[in-house]
């Protein structure tokens, strides 16, 4: 039987009788993008050699010869002299022919009891639990600049915000604080994640398994996985992994839009409560005197970025049946951007915090107005035993008269107070001071200065920072 | 001082000069859907009262009163007899009004030291726990009627499919126990979120904290929290759980979509593979014989609506500066649509499976074309040292003079075997019926029988079914 | 043959034999929302009578009996005494058989030549034709609002922002008139998508079309369509228009986003160039003082609703085979909450603007400072021959200057200008002031005085407004 | 005055003090994806020119300078000899720093007049109505490609699908002009964004018009534009043009999950409706037997990615404040990732339409059973008067009694039938058979033969087929 009785020169191509349509191998390929997954699957490579060696599907010559195949061609990918080859689809295919050219027979064995659907998910867990390694250490970086931050400015007031209104006085410190508990979720997230991906696909083969005596249990523990996965089948379609990185990826971005926001207002001529170092600034090519926040707004920007990545895998997946359908493949240019998105976004905002100025003294004056201290006259009458709600209205009322009269709460005058309520005293004057305010506020997880330094110092500690 | 000065009768109104246009009210409102939340305010109110007892801020009197006032609420609520205003804006307003005219002066004092910021927080964070522990029973419900499934079909064969090809046989049992699989990552995600969630925002006020004496500890220790929130401004802005709990409902509502598509697939005449229960079906209103898999059908549908909230959330808190802004109130519906959305799919699903019969004897013919053991040749191959690659050659010239000549694999002669391969002996016909096809893949997560029974037991007795 | 050989009772029940599960039929039942459209199915129904009756399919008095029954049932639903049942499903079958249960036989015959496919898609396409009438109208409204107020403020400087830093001095005018523009296109979008929906599908059945004998085209022009779709198949499953619909909805949402934050930016003690009335504002439960813009917040927050429901129905017709599936079920409730929330917020908003009121001194002293008038110091040295480059850079070197010293650019003397380029002389002064910077920028479409009160003329009489 | 007074050689950085950090640099440019818009950038900029000096603010000399020199950066361009260099951030910097190296200062004075506000939307629009124009023209290829397919199948019959379950006999031909109508609707709204967006944005400089005395119009009219866009602040922050862009190619690359569902549906074992091409297949790396459906798996799947696009785009522009802000620079990846899937996945699809065998035998074999003519009983029984409902119940237990005796419909003797009606004659059977099923729908845009080829007639015709 003649071997050209088939019209395709692909390794797969056995069956068919038409060679693929030049358009089709474009449209189908996968390589300008996979590449980036070459030493994950070089290493997949070897450990699931020297298991097919140890059950005697391979002699040790066969295997020694692929591992210096591999090696020699992860060499020459890492300097960029190897050719990838569209037509040949992806970077399993464009190794195993590299191999198979560079040492013969023994090279077109190494894909016994695999299949690529075991193998991509091999290659793409692994290169998400490196990638959440990394992301969990770029966010304590970021976590570390807010405790710097924070230290920096321990004692300094700003008006804290709700409703973008002056709501109460809060320290600089807490508010980075803020921002420190909220990247520390992320991380957990993002180490949740790795935990639930970290077992290993490889031996599932196409999705029932194989017939080959192999041990999927060695090659899990050789490349650092917790364990296998339980059922074949499930493993072959399975890209939860990938939905729940993007997830907690979306709610990193989401948080920086936050602080992007942030950063943007304060950079404002109306709030100048920051100073953005001008090299994480670009000007205009028209208006000579601008100074743009392009970074918080690139950033805030790019949430719609990791967000449309999300959307894009979940609409990805949905009413797909059992295993693996090619529709999977797009699901690694999504988390791919992602990753350079957030990885990027992450380490550059941390850069730009390091070298961020807080101009206190404007923040310290923008306490003074705004009756920011009206919750402390609430507070101090119901300490003296008025029941809350009528301690608001009394505020409230106290309120409006100094709007009509275009002052502020410490400056009427204790006649003028009593009007309000007869039971406001002299001593009424210290809480309504902005330090006093702040101060006063000791509950766990408030703004006043004990909780804060007590706060700040867990967290150096906890950030391996010493003071 | 008059206290009429105020044209609104709000409870926060003293300082407002107008009252609330009624399209406002309206526009603003969230009563028609927070009052969901009545008995968890109400928890979070009697444990709030008790600690600002226990610290002298409300007498002994006091606190009696208003616990036996917040009793009589509930009581009135679950009866049906409360009246919700739309006037009083949400359910804290609801039921603290109802409270003052109750008891009087007491019902005043009950707000002191909390804001609604950290009272929302509270009760949303409450209900998001019960909404996580009911959703974990009810995915064990699911997985436990694919455990049951998988046990009663243990030993039937049918299609596995990639590319909706079909590519090996499979137990049906292995089948069912994929979802046992992804149902259980499932519910670990949401066991994640529900430890991340479970601390106590109580406590933090509008965002700085407060300066009464209070004790955030003993109210969450009261509630059932694992403890506190750690700083008050994150507390207040914070949505991270709402978000996280919809991510991983959407992730559990994709997988019932894959599910119901191959429910769909499987009721089609051309698959026939499964009878649905009338039941759980209904006809056309023109087509007198059609009978339709509507429930399968619904929930693949209702995967739009879950990924719709999760995007509404993350537009929600895209670009929000810290802390609390009043967008944040939009984030109850997408949550309580979602939790009536998978709640009501995973069990009527699970419902549909108690009741779902498989045509095994049409599975099993379906088996019996395709070429669906070819794989099992070229695992032949190997293991007779030819080269993978050169195996699956073999095979796919194999298949082709077969499609050519309109047999299957297994009634080729042992003459036309060999001129594909002259390694191929009598032997080769075990190999390539089903049940040796099925039985050789004893991998680990395979669906060898061997395998899968070892697979089944251990569901089993995780599951608490004795057999 | 008995009646009773089926256990279901449903109108579609004869091949069934077990009733309905109770929860399958709360899990299945539209009539909840989909009442909504009772008055477009009985318009529809009337329509489709009037036809089969032309047709002779009907008699005259089988005609005058179900019209009759038809508007007693319109009566009674807008009277509020007619109950709908869940067990009946839909609005069609509610509808239906409290026909049949008034005027017998006849009523058993309105639903010849049709299908719940197409009845429904007519319902649903009615419906939206007048919400897009009622949505042209509401943006027209709400573009004569931001008409009136440029009226008001003509004359007025503002900072004009880019990347939110002051950049150049416009007219409060100019700036109300880009939302009027911005609007002005989502009313075209709307009204291209009325159009493209306005062929009536009633006829085509289930998804083949009819034997019996109907006049499609006579039912389209007695329901005011422009004509009838033109594949039955497709018009069966069909959702276009709703998606449609709804993205253009969310441009109109994503347009109040930014009119929100502009709201909320200008409220704050930071900005403080607007006052919004008090009673579309809100106050704190627990901080006195505060005056919130929660109607601008809750409409930016609402942007993530209507996303979230244009992502649901996306989702939701992913992957879906020709032609009905039930899943299309699912796409009422997006459309229909799109359509409250986008109508509602369009018209609170318009109320929110004729009730602003802009502080014009606070806009125009913003105007002094940040080098606003830099861009025409460049402009100045471009009319005198310095390229434009070089005259960027002179600028940004002045500024820079400027900066050091802490004045503005219309502060230096002569001299120090001079320093930067001798082609600078005394005229440069004019050019430096707001007034002059705003007035000068008379290219179509500007700034300038002249322009924006042609651009408001304009505007006034395609409102109709009368000045 | 010395020029190195600033440390940024930026074109923008006369004021800057410090140089931009290398990663900032990276992180901010867009020159690696918007250099796709060379030759809008460069058309624009010799009408930007033209018109300059038609005012006389350019020289002849210079002028001709200026177009001189942007040809040859043109061609060195396409010749691909052109270096971008991503410090120069942007494609409009990389052009016109080109232009000042080879002509020296008549390149500096270009950007006159302008900004990379108005210049970027000027390019993105061109590009954008280019692709506008490719897109309708590739959807007249694949609506042409479903008329040919059309024609060449009419006369055979297929099961039509409700619910996936078959619902009654049509037309193949009437199931490829569904497509064709879909498809037309698409380009309607390709052509209605079009339409929308050709008003040139060039002169709204920065964002509030220029004081030099430039003429848009001309520039428009130069450009190819119907008009100028009216008010300069909109202009600077307006994106709908690209959100509107992407959702109309959301609804094409739905319209394309929806057909590919079908086509992997068809290439089933279980449906073996089609033959793809095996040039539009390919095959598997483990399973030698295996023919995929892997064009429309992959089309399927990119329906996420166009949606995940336009989450993007609106998320991006969510609460922004006018005018632009640095944030909008995310919106041109996205849209061109969209141009690049939608345009090869519509081509791509129309080749593998071309090369699509449908198994007319077998699709014919499938109309048989299933009970598919029951409607035409029904309307049977209605033209015999009985009224609808009844007909329903009356074929609904006849089905019923079929599936208990495993026979159709045609196979019940005239006694059996008497049973279920006594009202049913011999004439029952001419109506019972597929042929004279499809062809009793003559309604309007029914499956009817005479129906079909009218409206294969209608497409010929209007796609310039002649037959």
């Amino acid at each position: 039987m003649a071997k050209k009785e088939s019209g395709s020169k692909k390794l797969w191509g056995g069956r068919f009788a038409e060679a693929t349509a030049g358009s089709v191998e474009a449209f189908t390929a996968s390589i300008h993008y996979d590449s980036r997954l070459y030493k994950y699957d070089i290493a997949g490579s070897k450990a699931h050699a020297t298991m097919l060696a140890s059950q005697g599907i391979l002699s040790k010559e066969e295997l020694q010869a692929i591992v210096d195949g591999l090696t020699s061609i992860q060499q020459d990918i890492e300097a960029g002299t190897f050719e990838f080859r569209r037509e040949l689809e992806d970077i399993h295919m464009n190794i195993e022919k590299a191999l198979v050219d560079r040492i013969g027979p023994a090279g077109a064995k190494l894909h016994s009891a695999r299949s690529r659907n075991d193998q991509i998910a091999l290659d793409f867990k692994m290169y998400l639990r490196d990638q959440c390694d990394i992301l969990a250490e770029l966010l304590d970086g970021i976590r570390r600049a807010f405790v710097l931050l924070a230290r920096k400015y321990i004692g300094h007031v700003m008006p804290g915000y709700t409703h973008l209104q002056r709501a109460q006085p809060v320290q600089i410190a807490h508010h980075m604080l803020a921002y420190f508990e909220m990247f520390g979720r992320d991380k957990e997230r993002i180490l949740d994640c790795r935990k639930r991906l970290n077992l290993s696909p490889l031996g599932c083969a196409a999705m029932a398994g194989t017939g080959l005596p192999i041990d999927r249990e060695q090659v899990a523990e050789a490349l650092g996985f917790a364990g296998v996965t339980a059922n074949s089948m499930d493993t072959s379609g399975d890209r939860d992994f990938a939905i729940e990185f993007v997830s907690a990826c979306t709610l990193i971005q989401l948080h920086l839009s936050r602080l992007s926001e942030e950063l943007v207002l304060w950079s404002s001529s109306e709030f100048r409560f920051v100073e953005i170092a001008d090299k994480f600034c670009t000007g205009s090519s028209i208006m000579p005197q601008k100074k743009n926040p392009d970074i918080p707004e690139l950033i805030r920007g790019k949430s719609g970025r990791v967000t449309g990545s999300l959307m894009s895998l979940i609409t990805l997946v949905k009413g797909l049946p059992l295993t693996y359908n090619r529709d999977l493949q797009e699901d690694k240019e999504p988390v791919f951007d992602t990753v350079d998105t957030v990885t990027a976004s992450v380490s550059i905002m941390a850069e730009l915090l390091e070298n961020l100025k807080f101009r206190t003294e404007v923040m310290e004056e923008a306490t003074k107005t705004g009756f920011i201290t009206a919750t402390d006259l609430a507070d101090y009458l119901v300490l003296k035993d008025v029941p809350f709600r009528e301690a608001h209205g009394i505020v409230g009322r106290a309120v409006a008269y100094c709007l009509g009269k275009g002052c502020e709460l410490d400056q009427l005058t204790m006649e003028e107070m009593k009007k309000f309520s007869p039971i406001i005293e002299e001593d009424v004057f210290e809480v309504l001071t902005v330090d006093g305010s702040v101060n006063s506020r000791i509950s766990t997880g408030g703004t006043g200065l004990a909780r804060v330094e007590e706060a700040l110092e867990k967290a150096e500690k906890l950030m391996g920072i010493s003071v």
